[in-house]
């Protein structure tokens, strides 16, 4: 008889609840991961309100930190007991989508090797990682071990927020002397931050209105930050770059004022990368669009996995470029995830990310 | 007493007349061209309708084919008599934006350098073609001399509809083996259809519902055709592509169906490539944009001009890679401007591009 | 007890010979393919006359075509008697360097996933294609099915020459209008020019010798050829180009005085793409290099593989942009192979590429 | 009678002098500058020592920092006693090469539009900056407005240095997460660094051996500094990449030791940025190059130029996002220019940089 594990599970629309479910079967591509840190993410909050629909029962979370506890019969070059991540995005490496480099798409097993957010599979097709032990699917593709020295909690940003936070400064080409505004600072916006300054931008322009979140920022790199409840942000930003506009505008909220605020404030040949996830039909106001002759980009990016992605953002970590760990405000035990997303969906207390421990 | 020329002006929303001018002064960096040949653009109706706003008694017209008459001060490397085109789209060649290679967003002597759509300035902000004479400013970076043995009319699409229709296909990145879709095939998106072909796509599905234009279509590239007022263009594509959709998709018409569309039948991580000149808001449906989450890409691109690009397309003409000449079905005098006007507004008797000559 | 198949091994320096092996055991991410028709490459008759080692009794090649005769068990997606090709370079889809876009590098199984050519597997470091059977690695990222419709010999050179000549256009980011200058016209050389075609360039010139090449390379799309032998082909190139030089030129062959032909030839800031297999070091000339300051890309390609590459490529045969056949200038069995390699390495009888089947 | 300025010219090999010409009429696209702060470069050296040949006469010297003191005629958009700065390299922004995006390889004025190097004029093909007054070519495209608040010393850096090593990161298109290993910590070597850093590298291995350049090396950006006069920096820089190689390797000398140890250095895929101004020819090994099939790309690159580049580099500092002031170890008057290098050509007293006042 199977062993049983403690998972964290859909219920209805308003109810993410603490289970038992049995450790599962591994297949030969497969590993099975002890879950040592986890946390939960924007989207699980989507879930839970049932905003984002996933099948009753499955267990949630795609942020995973563990320890091999077992691998498929053909997975080959790791070992049990090491200790690694896996993305939140879980590319099989083998789909047509991957094998053109856009592995978030991944279609493995569709009939032309294409599925939109695809590679997204722990707790949104696939049991997630709020339990105590998750199944992670193409292992050879996706674990990626932990660099000596790194705690659960440094690395504990990489399977989502961080991937998709920078992404959203890499898919724009950001180069150096860039000027970035970057429209909601939650976690992922961040990150996004972060990224940017990675990417060589010198004038960085947050925007808010926690200030919390605000002065978290400019320790991460903002250079100018900007309150939307006290100012309107266009005219604001127009300001700081003295009329110019910025080279590129990241979106991390998911909103229409946002997305239009940073066409708004792009200059001329500017770039919009787009990291939200909208709930609704977006406008593109035609001013801000120069009518469709203003040479303008706009790319979307969903979090981009697979362990080469999270070799390289551990590289950052433990390269000390980027410490993340203040962002972990929180810590329940698996036990307590019902209190966590009590907080977490209220954003009370300051939070911005909680860990969570089995 | 300064010698008077022919010119088409526009009047008042409604009405593009003949008139007189003086043939304009030769600043140092300017070039005056004799116009042996020219068109109308559909953004030339545009402006005769009253949609897109120029100063009234502005001259109109920028498909320059001529002969330079006299060249500025300051100007080397032409020479008087010499046949020449210069793009729809003048760059300074010397502002920010150009020094970034956002040419056509020139903003040559603002206060950044950047100005949208700044660098069409022919019958927008300084006096165009449809005329004798024009003056071509920073005609260094414009003139670009005719190739031994092309005729005006086989050069006469390069500096607007082959530019911008190319452009569509180039701003994609289209690779070899990529599917395209192109709405509209109107001489811009019949351009496009060439543009992919160029650029390697092997299915090439072109729509719009004029039968002769899918015609031509298909002698120009398009390995489909699909003529939307029989079906729905996008289940079509769907069904030509087996559910797969297009790597790319281009928009040449201006509308919030033809824009939709194409986002509709694009795949998770495609491209699409907006040529249309909008005249309201559009609306991104949130399911055709994957809630934001299918590493869409969207670029709009203006035109392309400036001598290197003329220079270019010309060599495509001369080395017989694409014939443009069939798109030239109707030809006026200049002195019969308002009789072409009157046809080409209405899309009377086939037309697809009218060649002007004084 | 396994049953037999016929092969073909490499002996030792000077002889590859008919052999027989057990057909192989099927592994859990294996297909089986059975071969319907094959190839061999100039690296086969490099690796028979000892100039590329591999281990003695390896049976070579890398061209299939053929039938899916047993899947893996963990293999999806395919069915047994299915027609489909792989590539020459089988990726994992699932190494470091797979996971990077850099599939031919793949590293799987290594310690950091990165290996020197290390997608190269069939005939190299696994058994090899002319064979009655061979084992394709990594199924499901490698196995591309044939389009209805197509023959096998349709289909032969995507494997490898296809994918390697188109490499050496893409690689070099071939726009629209460039002039291109491809060195050497042998299979891959050929390939390069219909792939520099496909980019779109206007002015191709093909370098070579044999008369019976350069007449096949004018039908595939070069606009100029020109006879090494006869000619001095920088000066000839030269004076194509009106001293401007070529924006792209391929290296098809692997020499020193190509290499070297293809940097003098190239105008400042354009791009040397080197498809060839060189023998020895090469020289960079001081003068061609402009002492390091003439904003040069030089960049080598090793032939992309897996199968959305050959689906890709297989559209490209399909949508009839080009026909290869003609490049299929020989036919012989399998049994029949060491006549074959007598013919194909000692180029007689104006040998291209010869059809093997089993 | 023009009134006279005190300029540094070349005399013969060995011998650069203080000398007399008379400040230059200005012409209607110049712009004459008066020139509070310039500095000596490398090359200045090469020039001295006969190794690179310029006119007997020329006034030497290509990094100004000056206020304008007059402009020519057809010049707007400035204004005399502004304090501007304006590249090594002078793209005039109209040949075709610039309209390309190419613009240090300016062919302004040739048949083409293309000319090797053609973008750096000071101190090469015209007077250069080492002298009271310089005559700026095609000022309204090079001219850049210092940023108030800035000194000149905090941008003597950016006309040629830091754009040059800048460069040879950007040219790599260096990712978050790569490695790097920039050969020899000279002024551009040290810039190279930084500009690794400014891109998201996060191993940086500095190569040089003197000892105070690598101790500036680290506090600039690099995380290894290797010691080549102590341990063989191919061994060194394998065993801290752990055998895997660098994603890029900056060459930043101009010797076939530097350049040969970069290729060996690399992965698989990898990018050797060159910068050095070598002055021989150079070798290829066979085996670093992986016979050609490794994926590997090279490189070149001169310093990129034009007002664009000079504003975003003078973002970099005004957002303190690095200080190159430490650069300068020395100052002189225009009048000591003879003692200046003497020094810098010796490389005596750990000099860097020497600031040059008139």
């Amino acid at each position: 008889m199977a062993q049983k594990m403690k998972v964290a599970i859909f219920v209805k629309p308003g109810r993410i609840a603490l289970d038992e479910k049995p450790i599962p079967e591994v297949g030969p591509l497969d590993a099975l991961l002890r879950i040592t840190t986890t946390t939960i993410c924007g989207t699980d909050v989507h879930i839970m309100k049932g905003e984002y629909p996933v099948a009753q029962g499955l267990t949630i979370g795609h942020e995973p930190v563990g320890v091999i506890e077992k691998l498929g019969s053909a997975v080959r070059g790791y070992h049990e007991g090491q200790r690694v991540i896996a993305g939140a995005i879980t590319p099989s490496g083998w789909s047509n989508a991957c094998l053109c480099g856009v592995s978030s798409q991944d279609g493995a097993g569709t009939k032309h090797g294409w599925k939109a957010t695809g590679g997204w599979k722990f707790g949104n097709t696939i049991d997630g990682c709020q339990a105590e032990y998750v199944l992670v699917p193409d292992a050879m593709a996706n674990l990626a071990p932990v660099p000596d020295g790194l705690t659960d909690e440094q690395v504990l940003m990489c399977p989502d927020i961080m991937s998709t936070g920078f992404s959203g400064a890499e898919r724009a080409r950001i180069s150096i002397g860039d000027s970035v505004a970057v429209f909601a600072q939650g976690p992922i916006g961040l990150c996004a931050t972060v990224g940017a300054k990675l990417s060589g931008a010198t004038t960085i322009i947050a925007v808010d209105r926690v200030a919390a979140r605000m002065s978290i920022s400019q320790k991460l790199g903002a250079s100018h930050v900007v309150d939307f409840s006290k100012v309107d942000p266009v005219d604001e930003i127009m300001r700081i770059t003295d009329d110019r506009g910025v080279d590129v505008a990241i979106e991390a909220l998911g909103t229409q004022p946002t997305f239009e605020a940073a066409l708004r404030v792009l200059r001329p040949g500017g770039c919009l990368s787009s990291l939200g996830v909208y709930s609704s039909d977006l406008t593109i106001p035609l001013n801000a669009f120069a009518a469709g002759l203003g040479d303008h980009t706009i790319v979307t990016t969903l979090c981009p996995g697979g362990k080469e992605r999270m070799r390289r953002l551990m590289e950052v970590i433990r390269s000390e470029r980027v410490d993340l760990t203040p962002l972990v405000t929180h810590r329940y035990k698996l036990d307590e995830i019902e209190a966590a997303y009590d907080l977490f969906s209220h954003q009370r207390d300051g939070v911005l990310k909680v860990a969570i421990t089995p």
